[in-house]
């Protein structure tokens, strides 16, 4: 791995102190850091370096997954770390950072390979990718890349716009756009079962697969986010990035050898593919909803016009569930059901496959406990892949009986969807992270849907905080024959009940 | 259920001893025997009932798989016995035994249901079957069963014969063929899973499996079976019966709502569609072997024409492995490879399905460890079935894994193959005996191998007693790319490492 700088904008942030930090500890405990490593930090603040180490040492006690128990270890990732005080409009303030970074190289013998990590609000992304090209910090004989996190734009001109700002400073194979859904252990895991066997292959298509269901509810209401939230909705927050994305990552096909290139081109293929719903069609594809007043665990609720920060007329969307068909051989024919929502019964981010049932009509569901074979993924807040069959039980002469059988649960002391991600972003691979094309194929798929919201032209439904969302959420499925599995609170999602990692075993391949 | 009289020639002998009265009261137990129910058992050692009765008892103590600590349910079982003595050639007995069958049925007020379990040699079939008619035991106003044994016959038209000869006296669906090996919980098992699930359904044609492979190795010797064996061989002892059962149970295609009629109607087309294999190309797809001196477990062994009871020229088959091709839709193209032989390096009983590996040719096995998909049913010495994939470990960035799933393990106090096959037989399910058609397709097939083998027009092959066959065994599968897999003594089968059970959970369906 080449020598790297580290240079992060936000470094007295919340996301810096819970993921950023703990991540390069772990990477470096791992020996996935470069030999030679230097972190500068900025922020408004003004922290000398030994505050900033100390601020550092503190959030990975705090949040990292390994305990930071050695000492000569700790002290080792610490002394990379420098601080500068940086105002993000001030010219001057990057050249007191290019000085900093290039007496730092020089005294590490380092190349000047610069990684800029915005961990900043969205519309600091432009004066900072300007300033980084006006100081020279971007202009050296290294490499550099630019990391940032959604959102990107607030809808497809303002998200083209952006890039076109970006672009002026970055070049597109120099952006690692960040959607921590693609960091996660059990995504990545879902790409190489696919990509590796051809026996998962071999269903992996509208001949054997009836519907994929998307699902990310959430319990918790907008937070401390209010003010933000209630400009953007679910559909913004969510559904234009996380769940794209994730459709993306079950939709595609890949080959053995898949380069990053390939995965995101495969990617872009599906977005290409989606069948295109025009605004005066929003309302037969798209449900929209709103929690009202309920209860969540016993508690009482109160609902979203009346959380504080919340326009008491707001027709946000807290709540978005979409039907989505993509128009290729794999996929004609599938529907791919997507739903998101806040206050809803419980936390649940899962993928759900439903494969058809060729002999459906010799069955008896409600006499055999035969039932489809699905094919579950959880991503949160467990990680799992979950195959469910029916079966015999040895012997028995009943009827059948469906079994969960588990194809992978993430150990609990995994890494990290941030610390897969800096890992990648620090070797320059992008296959994980989210290209411009992705990016905007999925606002202009959204846009439409974005345009009808504005114009009220599909109805705002209502939901009981509590609950599993509208009603005409499950008649969106209902009008295919479908139902949304494992919705009830009470249903847990299926898992092997084993312990972790005692569920299959490595065999040496002889 | 309806009530029964058992009626048991050979009650004294082994077979009896070690499976027959374990079957029955384990039956007993699970309440699966009908309420009803009589036992008489022959044979022509001058035996009282309470002789009998303490016999089946110790038998019990022996070798049931549930122990008979219930003093009164085992007294309440014990009951259901008597004893007649029979000399199986003279009529006289038969008369006797009428007579004893008709005072149980008025005293438990039974109708004359008799179900002849015929535990002797072959030889005594056909008197038998003669006497049962001539004797007006099997004339009765209720129903009649035989059960017999393999072997049915010599070759194909001492088989025809036999069956002729029992025609005579009991009609097909009255005529319930044991193949223990397809009372297996495994083996049911195979089938309900494909049955009922369509992912499993879909892999299961030529277009994704590659070739499949039936392997029965033993480490024994002839044991005390010498005299018998050396006029039998391999091919008649295990491949003309077991092994082509299992090819059968492996490359049927079950609807889900499987009558018998159905499971047979399907067996008997593979057996149909097999590809003959003329006289003069048995040598082409098929390896006959004999085992020399060698050793097994560091102990050392000798050849088979030294062992006791042998004749020292004998050219006797102690090994068969053939290819056998099956032309129609499903299989066209995929080699059936099946293996029997004794003395060999292990036991072991498995069916092995290899996937097709579509793009191999991108693939590095040895840099990476992807290897082909694999399902392995292991019959014996334990029973499980498991998919073999290939995976990544999570956050791994190295190549692939095969991991191992269990997709069914037989818990330890499972129902033996005689319980679930004497059960079905009382209450006159056939699907898991082998019909007369199959049998007699199956000496069809063989028979231009016997005649091959008498002819000595196939060379015999030596393998070292505790080696994995001859050469030319393997040959056979590296003529097509293949090769026998999970073949190294030290190979254990892919498998579950945890508890028995505790690798999947039912889940109540919603």
């Amino acid at each position: 791995m080449e020598p790297t700088t580290f240079i992060l904008f936000g470094a007295t942030g919340d996301l810096a102190k819970r993921k950023i930090y703990p991540a390069l500890f772990n990477l470096f405990v791992r020996g996935k850091l470069p030999q030679a490593f230097s972190v500068v930090g900025l922020g408004r603040r003004e922290w000398t370096d030994e505050v900033f180490q100390a601020a550092v040492e503190r959030s990975l006690y705090q949040f990292s997954r390994t305990e930071p128990a050695d000492k000569e270890k700790l002290n080792a990732f610490l002394e990379a770390f420098r601080y500068s005080v940086l105002d993000i409009g001030r010219e001057e303030d990057y050249r007191k950072l290019l000085a900093l970074v290039e007496a730092r190289e020089q005294a590490l013998k380092m190349p000047p390979n610069r990684l800029f990590y915005l961990s900043v609000g969205p519309e600091h992304f432009e004066p900072i990718a300007d300033n980084i090209r006006a100081s020279g910090l971007g202009s050296a004989d290294g490499w550099k890349r630019l990391v940032i996190e959604k959102p990107f734009g607030h809808d497809l001109a303002s998200a083209r716009a952006l890039n076109a700002k970006l672009s002026e400073s970055f070049a597109e194979e120099e952006i690692f756009r960040i959607d921590h859904y693609l960091g996660k252990p059990v995504v990545q895991r879902l790409e190489s079962l696919q990509q590796a066997n051809p026996v998962i292959q071999a269903l992996w298509t509208n001949r054997y697969i009836a519907n994929v269901q998307i699902t990310a509810s959430e319990s918790v209401g907008v937070e401390e986010r209010a003010g933000y939230y209630d400009h953007v909705g679910a559909i913004r927050d969510m559904f234009q990035n996380h769940l794209l994305q994730l459709l993306m990552m079950a939709a595609i096909h890949l080959p053995y050898d898949s380069s990053s290139e390939k995965v995101r081109f495969k990617k872009k293929k599906i977005m290409e593919a989606l069948v295109p719903v025009a605004q005066e069609d929003v309302g037969q594809q798209v449900v929209r909803g709103q929690y009202t007043a309920g209860s969540i665990g016993g508690q009482p609720v109160e609902g979203y016009k009346s959380e504080p920060g919340i326009a008491a007329d707001s027709m946000n969307d807290t709540f978005i569930a979409a039907r989505l068909l993509i128009d290729n051989n794999d996929w004609r024919g599938v529907p791919f059901y997507i739903r998101t929502g806040k206050r809803m019964n419980k936390k649940s981010t899962r993928i759900v496959v439903e494969f058809k049932e060729p002999l459906k009509q010799a069955w008896s569901q409600s006499e055999d406990g035969v039932a489809p074979n699905l094919l579950v993924i959880e991503i949160g807040p467990g990680e799992s892949i979950a195959l469910r069959l029916n079966t015999k039980e040895a012997g028995a002469q009943g009827g059948f009986k469906p079994i969960h059988i588990d194809l992978h649960s993430t150990p609990a002391d995994s890494p990290e969807a941030y610390e897969n991600l800096i890992g990648d972003a620090l070797k320059g691979d992008p296959t994980f992270f989210a290209h411009w094309d992705e990016v905007e194929l999925s606002w202009q798929y959204v846009q439409p849907m974005l345009d009808a919201f504005a114009e009220n032209a599909v109805p705002l439904r209502s939901y009981a905080a509590g609950s599993r969302g509208p009603a005409e959420s499950d008649a969106l499925l209902a009008e295919d024959g479908y139902h949304w599995w494992f919705d009830e609170e009470s249903e847990a999602l299926p898992k092997n009940e084993s312990k972790e990692g005692a569920n299959y075993a490595y065999h040496a391949n002889h």
